[in-house]
């Protein structure tokens, strides 16, 4: 899995729009970091950080890991088509077929999952469309995607998926999100990913 | 694939909305029907139809028609989970495996896919928990949901997805969904089955 | 303020919903009301009562409180436009002023806004078509929509906007609304209102 | 009215976006709008420009105004709130007056809402609370706000309010927003500005 940071807007954007609401003007380092602080995680007022959007390119996750991420519904996803791409399969040597599956810790999954995908190939050499040789792909296969997302939207994303109780696959790409975001961002999902926080369980 | 049409919202509340815009009162009938379909559909104001929401129980598609369907963003979905019930497929017997999957006219796939499955529940037998086995799962595995969708975002949907470019599976589920509207609803969506229609290739 | 509920959801439909994830089935009664309120409520897995939709006719709130309510982007309104039906005022007689603006208890808050709506009437009667004239309208004016959003997001509606620290007037809307709200769906939105409940700063 | 824009995203994440889907890597200059443009505008393929998301501070738009901007969802907007800051109007002189409300090219309908202003200032001169002499409001005061919106929601932006049926101002704002995408973004815009467009009568 690897998680790359593309675009960022500045906090500066933020802190205008607190500013905007009570006419109380820009403010700037410690000073702006600790009203956006305020505002946006203790009291909540959300809206106000929409205005952070965050672009990531985000690849070698799961086809599984893909069906949770895709809950988030307030977020943008361009993501790999099966439907366009399967056939680079077709030509996968044995031993390129472990770069289309995420890794897994085990090896007996790791090497069911490998027969798997020995399926999906012989299909497609047998001349089956990628329409219907899709149907056989495990869920271990690798997708990539560009996601873009507002700090509102990912701070409810990192609440749920960096949670003990979420799945390993997204809790580890919730991590890596929350590991490439701006450092000078980061206390604004700090608490997000403590393991002692309140959690929500709700993809938005 | 079963559909099943859980609840809608009656025509008059969206007849209502298109009054109150104008101060024009209520419509009945025929003229409450003209006045909808031009409104809604050939001035493309979209908002009045949004008060009309249908749910459906959608049972027996597909995980990779999931992955399309989830796109659609939207929309409200609560969908059975891999990660607490794929437990079900370890005591299943042989002859039980075809209804885990959802039925493809090819019988090469169609005993692949068996084949996939039987991994999966041998795993599962082996002691494997649902969040590892679940790696293995093909996306012809079967899933069930329930779906809420309001008429402007549903004539989206049918519009990208019952359109001859779409995958054969998620096109099917369109048209039957289309079937199972009311059919008093049915005049408001009948432009976005057509064959000849202008198409729109967006997700919403 | 004249609040009426014109169509929801029953409660059966995001009792399936529910059923459907951990493939548990349909509940009923106190066993059902019991688990929605565990599942919604307490463990905030709000996207089971996306499904139940409410649609309300909302009639004779102020053009102020129309523009808290249309930050809650989680939702649908049609609103009567000020620019297709300000003309109405035109022909209004002294004594019927007072029906074209909410109701102010405060008797010189009240003849001031009587005196503008005047200048408003003047005006269109000089010939000032709305466009022009409607930029003169106090926001006590009266409009009224037809308003649909699901329980998630009038939850979140509802814990902001009866909160003590919400404008007057969208505090009334949202006791209006609760009230409104069928018996029987009462209890997932009761601790919305309660006054000692924690709150959380954000239209949606 | 004033309109700055204070942040966007590059094009190269739209471009790695339409890239991803069928793997077909990055392009750049020339080849890389025509790219844009063919599938964004042409296939109406819009999922791939919301990562295209611009930030705005619009300064001295009318109150009427930010009611029709509300209205598109797929937005976020954090707006000076009268209800914190009405009591800056308790000490405007006569001479400052006319800065609180929008220009209106005619002097008459200037000079009656300079009238109702004044109205405005003298009840929060005898006490009465911001949010009570709020009520008093016309909609020509003046606000101000932080926008920020996606490529795909202000396409649909301009091509509703930029269009010749739109309500004057919010016309005028459409045009000044357009003016102030940077240059070299225009070309996915500039359809939705022309005058013989279709229209698609939808606000988000």
């Amino acid at each position: 899995m690897d998680v790359e940071l593309l675009h960022f807007t500045p906090l500066s954007v933020a802190d205008m729009a607190i500013g905007k609401c009570h006419n109380k003007g820009r403010y700037e380092g410690e000073k702006m970091r600790n009203r956006l602080k305020r505002v946006a995680v203790k009291q909540k007022h959300g809206s106000v950080i929409e205005h952070l959007v965050y672009s990531f390119d985000i690849v070698g996750i799961s086809r599984g890991c893909l069906q949770e991420l895709a809950r988030h519904r307030i977020a943008s996803m361009s993501v790999k088509s099966t439907r366009y791409t399967l056939k680079e399969l077709k030509d996968a040597s044995d031993w390129e077929l472990p770069f289309y599956i995420v890794q897994m810790d085990d090896p007996e999954l790791h090497s069911k999952a490998i027969l798997q995908l020995k399926i999906v190939r012989e299909m497609l050499n047998r001349g089956y469309p990628n329409d219907k040789a899709k149907y056989l792909l495990p869920e271990s296969y690798k997708t990539e995607l560009i996601w873009t997302i507002n700090a509102r939207s990912l701070r409810n994303f990192l609440k749920l998926r960096a949670d003990k109780s979420a799945w390993l696959e997204i809790r580890r790409l919730a991590m890596r999100v929350y590991e490439k975001l701006p450092d000078g961002h980061k206390f604004l999902f700090k608490d997000c990913i403590d393991d002692d926080r309140e959690t929500d369980n709700q993809a938005e």
